[in-house]
């Protein structure tokens, strides 16, 4: 099949940043328009019909049985989760989520990334119990069977680990995937009950200002929260896309709190005790609270700060040919709803306002695209994301000087948390793509 | 462990419709009260924390290695697709999924419904194309890898066979689960090209009114669609759920005709031909083309109309206890957003209207809920919903005189489409819960 070589853009393609990104409106609602950037870059795209269909083994012959569960195509191997341990020795577990090989801003449930401590636990949701007590009227024992019968919320939300992003530390960046680098995020649609309904049931005594949530399994990872979270937008979530939670992911039960660190979402949830002080728990006083360069501990930092990263193209792609294609990444921020993206194709030099997939929900992925036109040249991709809340990724340089950068591993598993900075894409001439810093 | 009973809920609750629908706007932003609602309702929820936690089994010992791709606790064996042909034998096969065990508005992609006439092809991507020619300006084939630098777009829709809910054309209401009722529908986040991007990329003849879409597999299962929808919102659909579609939904690329009946979005699609008439299919013209009460076919009929249904609590549940339930159902149209859902407990005589979760995407699941206090005397639960083009869901009576109904099962295999009354459930003192017609 003959390949037709890309053509001249249209002249009223208005090119607004520089290396190639179009301006996102000149593609939007102009009708032929917008067929006429594509035919031009997606160029190779489209050949002409000049071959005849021939029929494939699978219009020929009947094919598989239907399944009760649907799983990927064979085709599609390569999307699984990448482990930190693949041989499963008795520490902790990496799971992270393959962004380059997905689309849209839903996680699937089974590419949600997971961290376990001390494996999966098995546990019979018939046995499990969610226990509330401490500075509260009545403590109270919860069922799942009866938890099913408060009010329920859906919602979609990101869940991030503390340590997401962890290699951009480095002085040096390192090559790897968006799933190496930033697989530690995933985003679903979560449905359970609000822990404010549940609060209110057991009666919170005013004084109380922190709750220290436990999980059921053997590594009972707890955490401390203040209570006021509790009383916004915290859930208890019992589905996951539709369906009851992953075990990985927590089930039968988890805390979600919207935005805030992964592990404070405390997974296998069976303890809520209130109280006026945090817990000053293992995980949170040495886990997660690394040294910074002043030598203060950073530690009770809840949000996960705006952030985004392109995840098409990136490290792994290769471009085949010049032309037209379209930058697509995912922007989220532990404050709410994003504002806005900027995406730049000259390294930082020049911007432009990449398009936003609607609804943009507080808190959860939302997927920006941005028209570019590559014309062979080297080049350097990068974005930028504000909030709602203004605020905006800082720069390398400014994130570097207060958080600090390392030159090698370092014996602390937990050294570099909350990295939030940009991730750049260096493009050479032949398509290549490596990760690199501006 | 013993379980409360009920206490009387508090007089500020107001009952909206007959027997125990409350003001949704009395649980919304009342604080205290919302608790009280579910502390009298959920009663058994709550019990007095006195008993001591003892460390089970998943506490005292390490857990599972994690897999690369999660899967369901081995607990959720039930929650799975309901098949139609469950040996496999060689003809067509439904798969449906499972409602009334679900939550939310996102079907997992595991559990998103399926028919396949001849099997579940094994598709090459790589080899995979398609054709788009006939009335166009310049025929072009599209593979996979071009289709992914056109610009895409992220939408929720459901997709609905047109047989969905067939039983309930039964002059007698046929005792099943959501599931085996309504389980012919599902909604996803979908990401892919819209159609008329490529149409304008090959130049449609002004004159081309419809456009045949046939499949890659082996039943080449086509239908006509008018080019204008092809304008509107059809996407060619590469993403579900965020990853690549699912090989029984249509893997590597679909149509997607938001709102329209589920065999006009041609799966595994591999041709789009431009003409001035309907192809007159066999798909078209037998096996959706059924006869109504006054001899004329019923065709070309496109729309899935508004529809909803409770899923919690419905058939195969048992209410254990009275007092305080959330009552809980999916609402959609192919016409767009579902302006409203009414809620009745005695059989339509009253109604409340219910909340719907936000945001309300057109074409789309919406989930609608309803606070409930159950007095232990027999009721009868339904929906109606509106859409935002002012139809409704029609009443019973009304619906039948124009469509018929029918004794027994018949030849036809595709004897009632489009069947979108009420769907009503009758609790007994008991708890049981029976399907009844209202």
């Amino acid at each position: 099949m003959k390949v037709k070589k890309p053509k001249t853009p249209p002249s009223d393609l208005e090119v607004v940043a520089g290396n190639g990104l179009i301006d996102r409106r000149a593609l939007l609602g102009r009708g032929i328009l917008i067929a006429g950037a594509a035919a031009t870059g997606a160029g190779g795209a489209a050949t002409a019909a000049a071959e005849p269909l021939k029929d494939a083994p699978w219009t020929t012959a009947p094919g598989a049985v239907t399944p009760v569960l649907q799983t990927p195509s064979r085709f599609e191997k390569d999307v699984v989760r990448a482990l930190s341990n693949p041989s499963g020795t008795p520490r902790t577990q990496h799971a992270r989520t393959p962004h380059h090989l997905l689309n849209g801003t839903i996680t699937p449930n089974s590419l949600h990334f997971t961290i376990l401590h001390t494996g999966i636990p098995d546990i019979d949701p018939a046995q499990h119990r969610l226990v509330i007590h401490g500075m509260v009227r009545q403590p109270k024992v919860f069922t799942l069977e009866t938890l099913a019968r408060y009010p329920m919320v859906t919602r979609n939300h990101f869940v991030e680990c503390g340590g997401n992003s962890g290699p951009l530390f480095n002085n040096e960046p390192v090559q790897a995937s968006v799933q190496q680098l930033h697989g530690l995020c995933s985003s679903a649609e979560w449905t359970g009950v609000l822990l404010s309904t549940l609060l209110d049931e057991v009666g919170v005594d005013p004084n109380a200002k922190w709750m220290q949530t436990e999980g059921a399994d053997s590594s009972a990872l707890d955490r401390s929260t203040p209570v006021k979270k509790g009383f916004d937008d915290a859930m208890i979530a019992l589905y996951q896309n539709g369906e009851r939670l992953m075990p990985g992911n927590g089930y039968p039960m988890r805390l979600l709190l919207p935005g805030w660190e992964g592990n404070m979402n405390t997974k296998f949830l069976r303890r809520i005790k209130l109280s006026d002080q945090p817990a000053m728990s293992y995980y949170e006083t040495r886990n997660y609270s690394p040294l910074l360069p002043d030598g203060k501990a950073y530690r009770f930092y809840f949000i996960n700060e705006v952030k985004s990263f392109i995840t098409h193209p990136s490290f792994g792609h290769t471009l085949t040919d010049k032309g037209y294609y379209e930058i697509s990444g995912i922007a989220f921020s532990g404050n709410g709803r994003i504002a806005k993206v900027l995406v730049s194709a000259d390294g930082g030099k020049s911007w432009a306002q990449a398009a936003l997939q609607e609804p943009v929900h507080p808190r959860a992925f939302t997927r920006f695209t941005m028209p570019w036109r590559w014309d062979g040249q080297p080049v350097v991709l990068t974005s930028r994301a504000w909030d709602e809340g203004g605020n905006a990724q800082p720069l390398r340089a400014d994130f570097v000087a207060v958080r600090g950068q390392t030159k090698a591993p370092t014996n602390n598993p937990f050294p570099n948390n909350h990295y939030n900075s940009l991730t750049s894409w260096g493009i050479d001439g032949k398509g290549g793509i490596k990760h690199v810093y501006v």
